[in-house]
């Protein structure tokens, strides 16, 4: 059983949250673009496939089936992997927070890209460096907040047990701590559980494995979690 | 078998999606808020309740389950309300559309909240020319010609049967004519079937009644769907 996964050369994007579960769970799989180029993308959003068609990358085909959306693809993926726990409230609960972590990369994105996803960061600065400080003094302390007491409640884990919810969330974190070094230095002390959480996932063989390897890109300024120094700061009134 | 909706009152909101389902199932329901009020809603969101704590409303309480997330929660009563096709495959492929309409609902939100969800429109209105303009020339072109093309594949539905994504498409649709009548009229002669799906959701029974009832809210300027005639305007460059 291989997996396809499209997606985007060059950026880690929202593609790296389907590419955790599918590296720590030892998944066989082909990262298809990367071998054979971007181009082999279009098709499948151009509908000249076989399958669901998807409005964006990243997908995953595995057979006949084309998955498309992040939450979506974890969602289907998970009982396979391994990577959630069974029965129908867990895998609801998992799909619910896996959204969540979803509404939460997408207010990253656009705290660099406020204005036009397809314009440059340099024609919506001045309304990126508002919409940077709404999100690093009101949004991430609310979210990492709630994913905080989800961690908590759940025992170190957002489920009680390993997840795709919990690689996503190291994910997000790390994502965070590259793009956003002042405002996490101010969050750290108030998200100890989350802390715990990234250095377990981090340690996990596969993930350490994964980690170390080429094929985990490095962050950089193409992808959704970007270090501009203008965006970042503190999380009070006063920074 | 009583569903309970939790959402806030005064606007349909995000639990406008729920509702058409429930509605056009004939569900049993209570739109909690609505009966007790707004302060029935911050013991889900302060944990001081059982089951997965939701980070916003809305979210349906069922027995012992509480499930947030628009697409999550018609994910689990999509099969209990006979709104979404049998087996896998479909529900993954409804789970994927409602997902991408979900994408869409946050991008028309945004158009008039760029820059912070919790400022007033009036403190962003620059920002949100500049966005909603975008959303105007780019997104919804791009999004609708893409739903289009689904009903198209689906022989008039989203899923070649009637299901809860066909129901918030019809919801996308009516929402995006009261915010964005000029935009939609230049749109409109390019998506033929959401035009005739719009049309046959409407004339459903138990949909046509309640959009006749008092329990339809009217659109306003509180909601996610906001008619603003500065952000109004054509698709096209020179419009």
């Amino acid at each position: 059983m291989t997996y396809q996964l499209y997606y985007w050369t060059g950026i880690q994007g929202r593609g790296e949250f389907v590419r955790l579960a599918l590296e720590d769970a030892g998944a066989d799989y082909i990262d298809v673009a990367r071998v054979a180029g971007d181009d082999a993308i279009q098709p499948f959003l151009d509908g000249e496939r076989d399958g669901a068609r998807p409005f964006a990358p990243p997908f995953l085909q595995s057979r006949d089936l084309v998955i498309a959306q992040v939450a979506n693809i974890l969602h289907a993926l998970g009982p396979r992997l391994g990577l959630v726990p069974e029965g129908e409230a867990a895998r609801l609960q998992a799909l619910q927070l896996q959204l969540t972590i979803a509404d939460l990369v997408t207010e990253i994105h656009d705290s660099h890209h406020p204005i036009a996803s397809a314009a440059y960061y340099e024609d919506q600065q001045d309304a990126a460096k508002r919409r940077a400080q709404d999100l690093r003094m009101q949004r991430l302390p609310k979210f990492l907040g709630y994913f905080e007491q989800i961690v908590v409640r759940g025992g170190g884990h957002a489920l009680g047990t390993h997840s795709y919810v919990d690689l996503s969330l190291f994910q997000v974190v790390r994502g965070l701590d590259y793009a956003y070094p002042q405002a996490m230095a101010a969050l750290s002390p108030k998200i100890p559980q989350l802390r715990k959480l990234e250095a377990r996932v981090a340690a996990r063989p596969n993930i350490a494995a994964y980690l170390a390897s080429e094929r985990r890109l490095a962050f950089n300024t193409n992808g959704i979690f970007r270090h501009y120094p203008a965006l970042d700061g503190g999380i009070a009134a006063q920074d």
